[in-house]
């Protein structure tokens, strides 16, 4: 029995094990990835601390970090939660591979991941010139003309991870105007190789083995073809919580928390961005996986 | 007029300052000192991607941070407020200095300070014996013997740092027990030069030009005077907010904020120890810094 169990290993998970490992509560991570979103980041800026770092430097560096704590803390990477459920006496967790573990507290930080956008091709082409993550992927595009799917900050950093190696950007965006930071777009009006389309549906994928075309639709204007070698799709986020019956959500998904980031069940907390609470940011996840293990010890001291 | 001044220099302020002048808004920060309380901390190890740091180097990253964007950003570190007000247009922040500095909005990262015992001795014997920073003078305490007033993890973390130079460190705590982190009472047990006073009250300071005894009270024992060198306070804090009569308090004295940090005056905002949300740590504070200014621009986006 551990007295309390992690799911997820991003920012908000990761530090909230650091919290607990050094309260010595014998604390277990399940993990699908390490760093979770963070690992798929370019350059992080605004991780109080590092001026510059990517994002899988900084997963690393969390994840060294944890290294120093292995006395009360196992970390399990690779590991997909399945089902949560609390008994009388334990939670219950269990991962794909059938492992049930139990434990006195529960912190969900598993998180958020991209939408898809549901247009023909999508998911035909995963993988074959459809992508998510430009700092994968950028690399695989140099000089050719690839679009971007989103109006907001993800779409605006993809838009420029991919413009210093693409010869031709589009951004592809169904808004009026941009909703990104304006250090992002002021970045991306002095990129003379992006080219930005609002008011404009993106409508099909194409492509034979690879994609070779995205068709769009400009508002009360005829559908066309952009001859694109990639489209990269950054259109928001949903929750990570198909485990997760327990909790009460809000109307985004997001699951509903107290000041000291209980859950609606006693024992049960979220921090991160799998939680309503305002604001999705690394180092803001990092803050709500401290305050959440703090309460954890709070309420296991209140236990026994 | 600035967009956005920042009261306070701490995690909490220079995390505001780095997303506010990110999003190209034209920011000041108003420090008395810059790191606040994280300057004073000797080994942090709890900040999520360095395993162990002094506070200090901690709070030259942070400044080493904020450096990267002094296009949009002006601090002026040993500027203490003296008053906040807000009139028709705009705030109004005065500084001791007698300058007047005018904001769009502003946010209070002011944090807290550690207490007074309030006792005979205390004030007069400060800077000749009595302390309330354990990193900053510990060395001076090298084979003497000296006693650390509180039974938090303040008082704890005193107390080790204090047991690798000094002879002897008396632990004078005015509970039954230590109520610090497992882990540094483990630390504390396992220091042989550290002994424990519960129930024990404080009274007195005395010396001659320096310290030389802390008079003790144990409860319903006669007091006792313990021969010491030194006398280092750590019995909890209060915020900083002597500039403020705008926001409304806890019985703290903690600001009141929503969810998303706005005090009760529309533009006003608080985050970091200074406001009452929970959890007063380097992360949360900077998480909260970050939450805050993110929160800034959204409301100078609807006045626009």
């Amino acid at each position: 029995m551990y007295d309390v169990i992690i799911i997820g290993a991003g920012p908000a998970g990761m530090t909230a094990a650091i919290y607990t490992a050094r309260k010595r509560l014998n604390t277990l991570v399940l993990g699908k990835e390490a760093g979770g979103q963070m690992v798929w980041s370019s350059d992080v800026e605004n991780y109080t601390g590092f001026s510059v770092i990517t994002g899988a430097e900084l997963t690393l560096k969390f994840q060294e970090h944890l290294a120093t704590l292995k006395d009360s803390l196992e970390v399990k990477i690779g590991s997909e939660v399945v089902s949560l459920e609390k008994n009388i006496t334990s939670f219950v967790v269990e991962d794909t591979a059938g492992n049930q573990y139990f434990s006195k507290a529960v912190i969900i930080a598993s998180g958020r991941s991209p939408k898809h956008l549901g247009i023909p091709g999508e998911s035909e082409f995963f993988g074959h010139g459809v992508a998510t993550c430009a700092t994968c992927d950028a690399p695989l595009y140099k000089k050719k003309t690839v679009a971007v799917v989103g109006g907001g900050n993800s779409a605006l950093d993809a838009a420029l991870a991919l413009s210093k190696v693409a010869t031709l950007v589009y951004i592809i965006d169904i808004n009026q105007s941009l909703v990104g930071d304006v250090v992002l777009k002021q970045k991306i009006e002095n990129s003379p190789n992006v080219k930005i389309l609002n008011n404009t549906k993106s409508t099909a994928i194409l492509g034979d083995k690879v994609v070779t075309g995205l068709e769009i639709e400009p508002f009360g204007k005829p559908r066309e073809v952009l001859k694109v070698d990639g489209v990269f799709i950054e259109i928001g986020y949903e929750p990570n919580h198909k485990f997760d019956e327990l909790t009460e959500k809000n109307a985004k998904g997001e699951i509903k928390v107290d000041a000291d980031l209980m859950t609606n069940v006693p024992g049960l907390f979220a921090a991160g961005d799998i939680n309503d609470a305002w604001g999705e940011q690394i180092i803001i996840a990092a803050g709500e996986g401290a305050k959440a293990a703090m309460a954890v010890s709070d309420y296991l001291n209140k236990l026994k």
